[in-house]
């Protein structure tokens, strides 16, 4: 399929952003993917076009209903100028998890891969190379049939846009402040918790701005029902190492499976560090940290990989973490991924895909 | 403000559809209205334009993170060809509470009900007059900010698109058939349930399918926590008479404020039948089932008005009311909504709002 793939060429390549003010989401490279879906003919036409806006009819059910998705990884240019994706099967494997549970037709994953690496061959030029920095990559699916009715829809559009992202940490990784919240729910059991949907984000903005207004940069999730477990710290997962043992919410159907959160445990199981994956409660982490077993906690995910937490704020209770420095594991996995994405050390696991040279047309 | 709106008019208007084929939500009037919002100027620029696509960036984030909110109320053409509101401002007052739990900027609702009266005015042609139809009114909002950083959104638009619609009951009132859902949820307390935002719609396809699967052609949602107790039917509000008293759910934080619910109570208390907005649960409806004291069942909303159930399905049991019939109640009340809207009866509440005569510009 991949040679179906049609490229029109941008005649008017942008300027190329300053490597150390890219910050996250801001700049976008000269093309995009597009695949469009009929009910007559599935998905199909997939192109690369020029970066352009979209053009959709006010109707369009995206805007009503909110059927949407997307994913989210990163391409990283090797010193040998070699261009590798981290794990993009779990995240299309995910993708079409996230279809299924919002209706929305699946895609050949394969394909999906396959459409990426040519989108990124296409602008390989855009990769920063600058220390930490990469390109993002964000696939995503809109309902764009122009219908008001209460119904899955019958027309879609998938893209793929490129965005040069910086580094997370220019400064070096800072253990973050975390308000645990107490009002707001991001998902619960029944809901779309484990589907990377774009609702899940919206209503999470309140409680967002709830932290920062208590000096906080994340919120802690705790589960919709008895609001005393743990699930997620802002948009990503979350551990807590407690008495030698690395503990991590179990997938429960309100928690997203993140693909950071995977490449953890299974690094942990390699080194022999215990990892398990179950309910942990705010109470049990204020007990470890009063009786002296809380040693780490940090945050997993694309953007930051690791994210170590130097506090929580729970109620009127304060939790700090490790003195608020980074864990010596929390540290050891950051280096070993990051490492691993970016060709630095050997790739063991075969979690990282070589994009490839490209086809001159 | 009113006069602050521009209008361009379309010079290539459409032909109008069948009024005896409307459906809903498929036809659109030549026009909308739209308003931008930026940081800087705040709302502005509020214009009436030909009906035309929205272009928007691939990284506009209502895409990605679904920062968006509607409404849905109807345009009557009454015998003497004025034009009715159904209490317009109770809708722009949800618009500013969905707004608020969206971290979307509140709107001046007197202005808002301005852009829909001036934009009903422009396309009152497209009003359609067969009994049961109405001019579908469409406000939302959506992020257009193009950057994929999850925070609210810094560009917003304001848009108006109207759509002549069908008589929702073609061939009568017929009771419907309802899918009690045991495995998905809605809307759960600390989300957003309460706001009109497209992600609550979105989640709920699912099990509108797994209804469908059951013959049924609608959900009975429950609580999220104990789902035991009821609270919206599909996108409706619902209402039970049990012994001869009239009880919806109360607003929880996770149910609509529908404004038929609220018509419903104000109506029903006018005639002195007894009303109260309190929890109910499946239980409950059960055994008033059994004893033979459930005489009516029916959901509320803009669309149907009155949305008469005939039979519940709970999973293995079947609750059926009034042998399948519409109840004495639901038809009076369905009569007299309907009668004040298009201008029939007298509005002694002062519901109805009269757009005026067209301002020859
Ligand atoms: C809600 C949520 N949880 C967790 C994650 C972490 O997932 P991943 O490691 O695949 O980036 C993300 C980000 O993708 C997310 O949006
Ligand atoms: C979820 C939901 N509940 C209830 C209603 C009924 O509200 P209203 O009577 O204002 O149309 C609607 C429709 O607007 C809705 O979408």
């Amino acid at each position: 399929m991949g040679s179906q793939i049609s490229i029109e060429r941008n005649q008017n390549p942008k300027p190329k952003p300053d490597q150390s003010h890219l910050g996250f989401g801001k700049y976008f490279t000269d093309h995009m993917f597009l695949m469009d879906y009929t009910k007559e003919e599935g998905w199909h036409e997939p192109r690369i076009v020029p970066y352009a806006p979209l053009m959709l009819d006010p109707s369009a059910m995206v805007f009503h209903y909110g059927q949407a998705v997307f994913e989210g990884l990163k391409a990283y240019k090797t010193k040998n100028d070699d261009i590798l994706l981290f794990r993009p099967d779990k995240n299309m494997e995910r993708l079409n998890i996230s279809n299924e549970r919002m209706n929305i037709p699946p895609i050949d994953e394969a394909f999906l891969i396959e459409a990426i690496k040519e989108l990124v061959r296409v602008e390989r030029d855009w990769i920063p190379v600058a220390e930490g920095t990469s390109l993002y990559i964000r696939p995503f699916i809109i309902a764009t049939e122009p219908c008001l009715g209460v119904r899955a829809a019958e027309q879609y559009t998938f893209i793929i846009i490129l965005s040069p992202v910086g580094a997370y940490y220019p400064e070096g990784i800072k253990p973050i402040k975390i308000h645990v919240e107490n009002k707001y729910v991001r998902a619960v059991r029944g809901g779309t918790g484990f589907a990377k949907t774009s609702s899940n984000y919206a209503s999470g903005l309140k409680a967002q701005i709830d932290a920062a207004e208590h000096g906080c940069s994340q919120v802690l999730w705790l589960d919709g029902i008895e609001k005393q477990y743990i699930e997620e710290v802002g948009s990503m997962n979350v551990f807590f190492k407690i008495a030698g043992e690395v503990v991590t919410p179990a997938l429960n159907g309100s928690i997203l499976n993140g693909v950071t959160r995977d490449s953890i445990i299974r690094l942990l199981e390699e080194w022999d560090v215990p990892v398990t994956e179950r309910k942990i409660s705010m109470e049990e982490l204020y007990l470890a940290y009063t009786n002296g077993t809380l040693e780490e906690a940090f945050g997993t995910g694309t953007a930051a990989v690791i994210s170590p937490i130097g506090e929580l704020q729970w109620t009127d209770k304060r939790i700090v973490v490790n003195k608020g420095e980074i864990g010596v594991i929390s540290k050891k996995l950051y280096d070993t991924i990051t490492r691993i994405q970016s060709g630095q050390i050997e790739d063991t696991f075969g979690w990282t895909v070589d994009v490839g040279a490209i086809h001159v047309p």
